[in-house]
């Protein structure tokens, strides 16, 4: 491995340890550095590794519960409401789906939400988590800062709540959806700045309604909703399922993360779990997935485009190659996180 | 009344007679009237009386079973699959919302899905049912025609599979989102094309990926997808959710229902019900539901916009105006059931 690459279980060992000396319990540190590192490992690094350093300050501030009791404050044979306690959202959502995968075994489906819950990464993280026990998860929740007005209008109210779907195939990789309700993600904005990049049309308006193609303008506009008042209208439905139906926040009650440390959040996320064992033969059920997967990748396609993806597939192949060559992180990120390991303290991560 | 405008119940009155003669239980005629005078009240026309000439087509060529023995082919508490035997949809999805009203009531969550059923109406009709008993319906499709490629591909292997969401509110009307994964429906493109009027870019796009804006050359492109590749990958995983796990038609099996009337369609459909009861106390629940609203009604407006409307508030405008004044049909309309009417024997709706 060269070594500007880290072995996945290296940057694991890493975050573990710089959550333990954050103050959380070993089972619990090691529980959000695995699932930052499967963020990581499969792509998603907006939800990885660089979101370390805005967890640590959150957790120095005092704006997270280090020791929270997850409690199961509502529940039905199919559902069940948990209680976060403002702990790591990581631990309420793990928490969150592994009781749904039970229910849905006794039930065929089930439902699980979360209030006082925090930021707990990329949605596929958890609608992923069903696949292991061959059923089909799906994750709805509320962002974590409102970028989004409502269609027409100039406050910004909604967040960009992601939806991600995950099914399990037979021989192909599994069907796995996770998007947020806007064209882009406020990420990606970042990245441009950064990059000093235009924005194509299409990803923000401004407050007249005309496009907004720089980003280093972006706190001027707002980011479009797929599909106009559509994209709108999901991230309204998803935010009153996974906020207010949870008695979690949403609308003006969402507290923007990335500017406050203190305030507790109190996210708002929703897991469904269907059993296909339910509904007959798990193999002829995965079987029908791959076919249609193949179908799909096999047709004619459009001059220019070597190749039709499924939904996920560009993660799995990510996930593949990052758990073969080892995770190539940004020499800025490194930089950070040397900083923040000497810090707190710990080995620094090629130490790790 | 003005005498170019019917009474709802008028409407209703000349459906059931038109599929009593048709050949439909008395029962399931009137149940099958009711939905699509419903779907017409809320100005979803597309679904609603137009649709009577192609139902009578289909059930007079024998592609529909008109006494279908609906039955439940596996349950678990929180689940059932429903073999619709090739009922009107309609028929299928009304059983099948019951069932999962009933379902939730016990479990607090519960999905219902169907095979061997058929086009049911607008997806709303059905998520709307469990408005009445104070829960969220979440209803997905399959379409019943191919107009969408995969991503980057030329062939028609997906269908616009609809999304509908209904939340209860409490003072105001309920939150009620309803949209095909597609930027607009493709009826809309026929209505452009009847009106001899261009379409905006971003609806269609022809073989090259090039915007196709002309109506009239439907046939040489495809609807876009909302949120390009993003929605793409909702009406996949919509079409693996409605169909696929029903064991109901999906990608190149999907029959189009406009240009075959004899192949059984083995449509897939799914409804999930959730009771808020479950969470809490619904009156809290429905008031936060009214808070958002107001909130997002509430938030400063772009210039030139006159209003913030909520997903499914201008269907409530149109419902409640129609019932009102009555339903305005269009002359071409009203001559194509006039000469239906004629045809089948039956009085015609003037005179219902």
């Amino acid at each position: 491995m060269p070594d500007t690459r880290f072995a996945a279980a290296q940057v694991c060992r890493f975050l573990t340890a710089a959550f333990e000396r954050l103050g959380l319990p070993a089972a619990d540190a090691l529980t959000v550095a695995e699932l930052m590192t499967q963020a990581e490992v499969q792509g998603s690094d907006g939800h990885g590794v660089i979101r370390l350093a805005p967890y640590a300050r959150r957790i120095r501030a005092g704006g997270i519960n280090l020791e929270p009791r997850i409690r199961v404050l509502k529940e039905k044979p199919a559902m069940a409401l948990l209680d976060g306690d403002n702990g790591m959202g990581h631990l309420v959502m793990k928490q969150a789906t592994e009781l749904a995968i039970e229910k849905a075994r006794r039930c065929g489906v089930a439902w699980v939400g979360s209030r006082l819950s925090n930021h707990a990464g990329p949605a596929s993280l958890y609608a992923r988590m069903a696949l292991a026990h061959d059923m089909v998860g799906m994750y709805f929740a509320v962002g974590n800062a409102n970028h989004l007005p409502p269609w027409g209008g100039l406050d910004m109210l909604l967040s960009t709540n992601p939806i991600a779907v995950a099914v399990p195939a037979g021989e192909e990789p599994a069907v796995v959806l996770d998007m947020a309700t806007t064209v882009t993600a406020y990420g990606k904005v970042k990245a441009k700045a950064q990059r000093g990049e235009q924005m194509p049309e299409g990803w923000m308006i401004d407050r007249t309604g005309a496009p907004l193609t720089d980003p280093q303008r972006a706190d001027e506009g707002f980011l479009l909703p797929i599909g106009g008042y559509k994209g709108y209208g999901l991230a309204m439905v998803v935010g009153l399922l996974a906020g207010t139906l949870n008695g979690a926040a949403m609308g003006s009650e969402v507290v923007d993360f990335n500017k406050d440390d203190t305030t507790i959040t109190n996210t708002g996320q929703a897991i469904l779990v269907i059993d296909p064992d339910a509904f007959g033969e798990v193999a002829d059920f995965k079987a029908r997935v791959d076919k249609l997967v193949r179908e799909l990748r096999g047709a004619e396609r459009m001059p220019g485009v070597d190749r039709i993806w499924m939904p996920g597939e560009q993660s799995h192949a990510k996930r593949m190659a990052n758990e073969r060559d080892g995770l190539l992180l940004p020499p800025a990120l490194r930089t950070q996180l040397d900083a923040l390991a000497r810090d707190l303290g710990i080995p620094l991560l090629q130490d790790a």
